[in-house]
């Protein structure tokens, strides 16, 4: 067979050119979900699809699908995808790489005039940020199920509109129903949002799977009072149980090494004021681990830190699950597919599991899923300061595109 | 000599009266200083003053001198002050109990027909607090030489105004020259701020100094990265740091126990998400002891602390000394006679130092200086919440008032 490879210079034109709709002055993107700028690039995307012969439907969340026919169209089709939305400071290439991936392989196809056996589609997912309309990947998880209709709907920004009328306002209000589209696979490409791959040299992640993720909120109830006036054994104090705990949970992550990480990535003290001992500490713990038997065992361990800091505190200490997400791996063949094809195209590459949650991890809850990584500059994602070396960006798409090539031909027995 | 008492009914129904003036629903006082509510109870206690025979004179920063002659009034003034301003939203008796217990002397005084050897004077110090314009006593620390009458009136609230321009538009800058004034003693009352007297069931603190204070403000400079996708050994992780630091100084404290103290009352994480490694902290350090060699090892220890944890955790922390107060002592006659006073009147006392700043530290510097505590519910200050049992604002009252005639006589030589 023919030899395809995408076109790596207008993949990254096209990257720059789009980038220009929410541009920052800081060589960002500033393109929240649902917001005008997001309707810019929505119709630039389904006007480009078009442009090379793809039909495309919206579902009822809003997400595009713009799919090209393949030689039997009874078949479920093979899905590229990834979202065009931003955090409100973000970068050119957290999600809206994997979409324009998409596109520049059906430009290649387009070309080459190569008909996939199964109809292929892009997908851009509403809302995968989260940062306008909580929680995050809103459409992914409505589409798997994990979320109702009505829930998505009725969540609101802090402006108080509504994800639905929002969609409506932008003209995205789809009829296709939300979560009845069987795929017979999906692929993403996504930026790593990690040091892992550039601190190694590798080109290309395979991504086996995700991490399980453990999110805790903690309210530590103490008593606030005069730091000059309150002898230390009268004390209560929230800040001290705070920084006991965060010191603590980062000793389990070294425990449970080298794939074991904690966070405490947000701590609010009350009054937090420099002389008055802190009367509350509300904080957040978010513990991480590929292995769910490790994953639990951490979250037990910090249970028992907090009970024992809270004993030795004198403190009154709160700690709620806010997340329970436990590891999950993708489908074998799609994973072998994405790593057979970065062997054969000659790209260094490691497996690896996804640290962030992507709208694969939901998808993958309803069709065979895998996803491809690519390198980012010192690691840095949600940040203007975002940046991707373009040869490893070409390498990813064409990773992508044979990675859906082979599925294709396996999925058809077409081989 | 005939035994005087103060009318403890009418100082408790003063300091009610009084409190009406930034009154809040939640039982405290908001009268920031030189706001209209301040002027309105400078322009109140004026009157008061007058009303017991005072001449009234106003300085430079704006400080309120209520003056009642004595027998030979070329003697230096024996005064009796503290503050009228209040925390936004402070309590009722903070600095309040001290100004309005030392007019309670002279209503006392004024109603058994009692003159002094020496005048006596009453002082509403200008700006205590620090709330509105930094740094917190700064009218007598102008009156005692620590701040130049141009760096007090340069000062600025947060909304531009300054110092000098809000003394004029209340109607309070005087002009009388700050600082040229000099005192034969200087007495302040003053509610503890802290639980000691109340968890031992003393009435009086019989205030023989002030603890050193060393503040700082640290920033850590680490990395902020994806908290799902940066293995722990590639974190540079400034809560981690900030964490062992408020960890360590507590326990530097405790190796200095019984009256070593150390506070980290306020930090604020950068970006401070959850799922992000907080890539800067900013936070303060407030360490305390009455004892100037081991307030400095303290200072010292806290340094290394830093040093080691840089290290440790792959930041970089700068830590900047804010404020270097060292311990100082009371003049020991006028600490002499607030003991005797409250020994010969009954009440149950106990010496010791002041935690927090007061105006009477920065007096101490130019004039024989003492304190009288007295105990505050739960001892909770700077809150709405403060409360004072009726029956310890009188005795305290009244050791002053004994504390005030008996160094008037031993200052004259008169017993």
């Amino acid at each position: 067979m023919q030899e395809l490879h995408v076109n790596g210079s207008r993949l990254w034109e096209t990257i720059i050119e789009t980038g220009k709709i929410g541009a920052t002055p800081a060589g960002g993107v500033s393109r929240l979900t649902l917001t005008d700028l997001d309707r810019e690039v929505r119709d630039w995307f389904v006007q480009a699809c078009k442009a090379v012969g793809c039909t495309v439907t919206v579902d009822e969340a809003g997400s595009i699908f713009a799919r090209r026919p393949g030689k039997d169209n009874s078949r479920d089709p093979i899905a590229v995808g990834s979202h065009l939305d931003t955090q409100p400071l973000g970068g050119r290439f957290d999600g809206i790489a994997g979409v324009l991936s998409g596109l520049e392989i059906l430009r290649t196809l387009e070309e080459n005039e190569y008909t996939t056996e199964s109809p292929l589609e892009i997908i851009d997912w509403t809302n995968e940020e989260g940062s306008r309309f909580a929680p995050a990947m809103l459409a992914s998880g409505a589409f798997s199920g994990v979320y109702t209709l009505d829930f998505i709907y009725d969540t609101k920004d802090r402006e108080g509109k509504s994800f639905r009328d929002e969609l409506e306002r932008v003209g995205y209000l789809g009829e296709v129903p939300v979560g009845n589209h069987r795929l017979a696979g999906y692929f993403e490409l996504h930026i790593e949002q990690g040091p892992i791959l550039e601190m190694e040299g590798q080109m290309i992640g395979v991504v086996r799977g995700a991490q399980g993720q453990l999110w805790y909120e903690l309210t530590v109830n103490g008593r606030a009072s005069h730091a000059g006036s309150t002898p230390m054994p009268m004390r209560k104090d929230a800040m001290l149980a705070c920084a006991r705990i965060a010191d603590g949970v980062n000793r389990i992550a070294l425990k449970h090494a080298p794939d074991g990480m904690s966070t405490v990535g947000l701590v609010e003290l009350t009054p937090n004021s420099r002389n008055v001992i802190p009367g509350r500490a509300f904080f957040t713990i978010d513990l991480r681990h590929p292995d769910e038997q490790e994953l639990l065992a951490m979250g037990e361990e910090a249970d028992a830190l907090v009970k024992d800091t809270a004993a030795d505190t004198r403190t009154d200490i709160s700690m709620v699950n806010v997340l329970n997400m436990m590891p999950m791996k993708f489908d074998e063949t799609c994973v072998s597919v994405v790593r057979d094809s970065a062997q054969k195209l000659g790209y260094s590459h490691r497996d690896m599991v996804s640290g962030p949650g992507h709208d694969a991890l939901y998808v993958a809850r309803v069709a065979p899923t895998a996803m491809v990584f690519i390198p980012c500059e010192d690691g840095i994602s949600h940040n203007e300061a975002e940046s991707v070396n373009p040869e490893h960006m070409t390498a990813g798409a064409d990773v992508l595109l044979h990675a859906v090539l082979e599925y294709d031909r396996r999925m058809s027995g077409a081989r």
